[in-house]
């Protein structure tokens, strides 16, 4: 079987640079499977970069290869790295870009890349990245890459939070439906379900459903979603625009 | 040589959904190769999916499986399906996305999917569909899935009218460059040509070509296009724009 | 090792075009990598999908055959091509879209390609270029696809200009993070900085840089690209919006 190499980046479809970044991969003598997960990230954006990468880059295979370049420090003093975070292995700039995933699996080694002079500065994706995989995928232990590391940068994330008045989080993530994902777990339910619905920017919605069909077309309904957290979403229609809401926008169960 | 598996969704390109797919698929013991038809489908538009689906997916090696994934009535009691039709297969909700399909290719054979307990209520393609892949991929027989069903939800059509005035059909279709794909058949070529044009929305068009270079930059122009259906386009230009046409704008020979 | 076919086009994402080519392609009995460069380039625009072949394509392993349909004369008296460059091969319309690409890899061997009776007018990607890909991929020898040619068409480029002002050049590419790629090669950064700065439309672009975030954010700076050409670009924004610049806008060396 083909080894999966995954590709996330904020380059935009139809880039050069993506297609520079498999290039340079598919130099590998065991050329693998190549997955585009995203390249139509918001430029420089962390933040969203790292949900994705947390919630889809854990799903595949054990020892798929995960290359993240959101990096609007490339170049600079950053470190730039491979990791394993629980099966999965990563390359990308350490600047957080892991930060969803290594809430949801334990780092289990990490080494720092050289980046070799030829480099350009604002590439390493396709100079230091895509030759740290082509190593890899011809056989050689990822100890061959750089020196260990015992830890990643973090970015704060935002955890839901317990107070008098009840349970307050946020909306974490909008999808292409406009559907609200929160960072409340799916361990929630039964209080939204006790409290009677949830509070979302200035909307309460009292329509519990176990699906989005379940109500009548254009109503906003709450449920626990497909990724483990509790939604927000109007019945074939974008909640998003309903509710005036974005990432950020405060939730609360109370 | 390994089978190939194409994917068409409204998930949206970039999709956390459309990765969970893929890798869902890809944890067949004989990966596939994965071909993307499109991710960014208008949300919920079954008649679309419909289209593109009948249009693309028949076109592919015999023995291809399509997965195609345009399900508003996710988790409700719509059923969701595997199917054969002509030498292509499909697992997909029963919900009318085949319904363009199966007015070029007859069913073979169909197999309704149970929905296992775990399976989340709002993402069958990945707890649904995507394991019925993996038990295909790895060998099973398609009558292993579910118990055979003689018949699927097909959409009413729009199908060319003959009336006493002509021959009235509609735009079903608006390509990435403006051009107005109609119902109108190849066969009814010989008629535009006799009526010496077409009528779009208010408009009529006599410059009949074989190709759009056939004309002046510029000139909105009809044909017989590369679907096999009777075409309208503005060269260099967008017909959809110029005409002020959509879907649905009715086309008639006079 | 899986032989590449890469694909470059103006179909659009999504398109039933792309996902007909590809199925097209699939048939041959060895199957390639298929790799989309991009499929969003701006309809009938030769000379950004010029810019786009040529930095891209010529970066994939030896061997590696592209498929590049913009192709707005398609069906029309202009010729559709194979051709070998250094060590690529191309599959394309002979309108120009290789002029970027004849730029940086010289002319090895072409060939005329037949246009068989049964192909659609509108589409020789799938009706003319996917069946010699097929016959390529099957191990037919590039003279048996048709008559040698001895140069193929080449848009005029917009180079550099000395003059008793200085050296005049322009915006040639604006990437997706609104990064403007001038054509002022690498070679010529000395004399940027020996004169201070760039000039850029009315603007004067005094911090020079190695990389991105070597300047705080939203600031304007010019930098050796990782094209190999020099950059304009503004740290964590968009240089096009902050410069109102675009393809085609003046840069000078003073």
């Amino acid at each position: 079987m083909l080894r999966i190499v995954t590709l996330t980046t904020d380059f935009g479809t139809g880039s050069v640079y993506v297609a520079q970044l498999k290039a340079a991969i598919l130099r590998a003598s065991m050329p693998p499977t190549l997955v585009d997960i995203a390249h139509d990230l918001p430029a420089h954006d962390i933040r969203t970069a790292s949900w994705i990468v947390g919630q889809a880059c854990l799903a595949f295979p054990a020892g798929s290869l995960h290359i993240v370049v959101v990096d609007p420090g490339v170049g600079t003093a950053r470190r730039i790295v491979w990791a394993r975070l629980g099966e999965q292995e990563f390359l990308c700039p350490d600047n957080g870009v892991l930060s969803w995933a290594l809430a949801r699996a334990s780092l289990a080694e990490a080494r720092a890349l050289e980046v070799p002079a030829s480099a350009a500065a604002t590439f390493h994706g396709r100079d230091v990245l895509a030759p740290a995989a082509v190593r890899l995928l011809d056989g050689e232990p990822p100890d061959a890459l750089g020196p260990a590391l015992a830890s990643l940068v973090r970015l704060p994330w935002p955890e839901p939070r317990e107070s008098a008045a009840g349970i307050e989080g946020e909306v974490i993530h909008v999808d292409a439906f406009g559907n609200l994902v929160t960072n409340l777990p799916a361990t929630l339910w039964p209080r939204v379900a006790a409290a009677g619905g949830l509070h979302l920017g200035g909307h309460e919605i009292t329509t519990l459903v176990r699906t989005y069909g379940d109500a009548a077309t254009g109503t906003a309904v709450a449920l626990v979603g497909s990724q483990g957290l509790i939604e927000a979403a109007v019945v074939e229609g974008r909640a998003d625009l309903r509710l005036t809401a974005a990432v950020g926008t405060p939730v609360s169960i109370r």
